[in-house]
């Protein structure tokens, strides 16, 4: 299996970049093509042991920053390690894309430039494994469409229900609408229109579910609009780094919590890991023709590396074809 | 000063909602009209040292449960102490109502029953005193009004500020927008079309911020639709107590944790309480014509008087007189 990776995609790009793609390289057996500066990244790749690992380089000699705008880089930086990296994947060189760079940008370029949509999907979602308590659901969209309809929730819903049976193997997936109350009642226009439709296709959808629920490991399968999603993964990533700044005030501020925390440091360190982002490392940018995997600017290494293991189970899952399979059944039955 | 509480208000009614008037009349000084069964409120009363403490019973036949719909209530128990509460404010006797019962029953009853908008405003907006970091924020609006106009939230906005001024003690009030993202293109359509609103309010709007940024005290008034605001307090109180629960599962599985759970036992309480909604009490219900404030059905007697120490400042701080007064400057600067 080829990946090609987006080397110039984290916020310290290329060594977080580099080094995933060596420890992947590594564990997974798979071909990592690195995308980006070729000077740079055969610098950094001469830091690190690749005997018998599968790495290649592509050049890409533009790079695009977290400050660049989505809607202007799609034509203005046609060389950059996004660009060049999506079209290894639309031309067939490589199996799957994983960047860790500019969300809006990567949304940008995969739906208007580069892979582009299924044919039949109104919009791809952007999605996150929320990784709470050590049992993830997928979330979508968290932040690609803001303005939702219906008929785009629903095609959101039997994306993930895809992702969660084939990548994440859920038998059946729960899928649920993120609400502000459990009954059917409850809701703005958008959850209430949307009920019916969700209802009616098929999917497993267990209703409305409030926050409080997902850390009860409910459901698989988490549906709202872009701005309400983005807020809510934001939310949690906010009020979880809240408790442990407070935590680590009240440590630095007494002798007695100072030796407690180092007593409890192995506690901390797997709730830690429990919610961290990175022990997954991406999530799929899904409805573009082709496996896009989105990790977090921050990402280290092991996020990295934990990002292209999403990109290889999503197309060992075949999540593409399963969706246009989805698609075409649909559009049999309905002129039939 | 006579506030009116709703002693049949908490999911453990009348015991907490006794014992928090006993509290809130002995330390503020002020008279507690309790609303509810006599009998039971009588013999709850019994149980408490009253001395010289101005503590009155209004006797109502009827109990609204959690289960009540709110669209029922406000014609089918008339006589519940919802009703009556409420009508003690409507006709003067009382200078503000505390309940911790149904919330939505609460805004139904406030609305379209008694006390009633305050002419002028679209629709009056439950609301949140956040406790992040020992600093709260007013968060409006957290469930009302789950589809909004932008004209609503400048009310919500207008009416926030004022809170925050007269209430919270704030200079200038800082209103910002919930959002995706802080840039002003950030934002789905309708806060696109709040933005330029709020700029040409007069109030001091900084922009859309971040779930990310509320810990860091940037803004004193938080502004979003119902339907968003509700997922996002439940999403800190969820991603708090999950947090919180992983914490403690840790320590019943290891005597190593538990040792220095045990040390940052002092540490722990007092980051529980810098994020505890119950130091607080209770919240404004803003835009109708008197004091009303709704606490948490799940409030304990120091959070019961703790609302209805809200509900004091908010009669000092003439928040309804200073809501009408800038409605009245509004039109008059219009008709001129």
């Amino acid at each position: 299996m080829r990946i090609a990776l987006d080397a110039m995609g984290t916020d310290n790009y290329p060594a977080p970049d580099v080094e995933g793609a060596v420890l992947a390289a590594r564990e997974f057996g798979c071909t990592v093509v690195l995308v980006g500066d070729e000077q740079r990244l055969k610098t950094e790749l001469a830091h690190h042991n690749t005997v018998n690992l599968s790495i290649e380089i592509v050049h890409a000699p533009e790079v695009i920053n977290m400050t660049d705008k989505p809607q202007d880089v799609v034509r203005n930086k046609p060389q950059s390690s996004m660009h060049i990296g999506m079209e290894l994947v639309e031309n067939g060189d490589c199996e799957g894309f994983v960047t860790c760079g500019n969300t809006g940008a990567a949304h940008a370029i995969a739906t208007l430039g580069k892979i582009r949509r299924i044919r039949g999907i109104h919009r791809p979602a952007l999605t996150a494994l929320v990784p709470l308590r050590g049992s993830p659901f997928i979330l979508a969209d968290v932040g690609a469409n803001v303005d939702c309809r219906p008929e785009w929730l629903v095609q959101f819903a039997t994306m993930g229900s895809i992702y969660a049976e084939r990548v994440m193997n859920r038998q059946n997936p729960r899928i649920a609408l993120l609400s502000n109350g459990e009954e059917e009642t409850k809701g703005n226009h958008l959850i209430q229109e949307t009920i019916p439709l969700l209802r009616a296709s098929g999917l497993n959808f267990i209703g409305n579910v409030e926050p409080k629920e997902m850390a009860a490991g409910v459901t698989d399968v988490l549906i709202c609009d872009g701005f309400v999603g983005n807020i809510f993964a934001k939310t949690l990533e906010a009020m979880g780094s809240n408790i442990f700044s407070a935590i680590r005030y009240e440590v630095e501020h007494s002798i007695r919590a100072k030796i407690g925390a180092l007593l409890m440091k192995p506690a901390f360190r797997r709730i830690y890991k429990q919610h961290d982002p990175f022990e997954i490392g991406g999530a799929p940018l899904l409805g573009v023709n082709g496996v896009v995997i989105i990790g977090h600017g921050r990402s280290n290494a092991n996020a990295v590396k934990n990002a292209i293991r999403q990109a290889k189970l999503a197309v060992e899952g075949q999540i593409i074809e399963a969706i246009k399979e989805h698609l075409a059944k649909i559009a049999q039955s309905t002129s039939a």
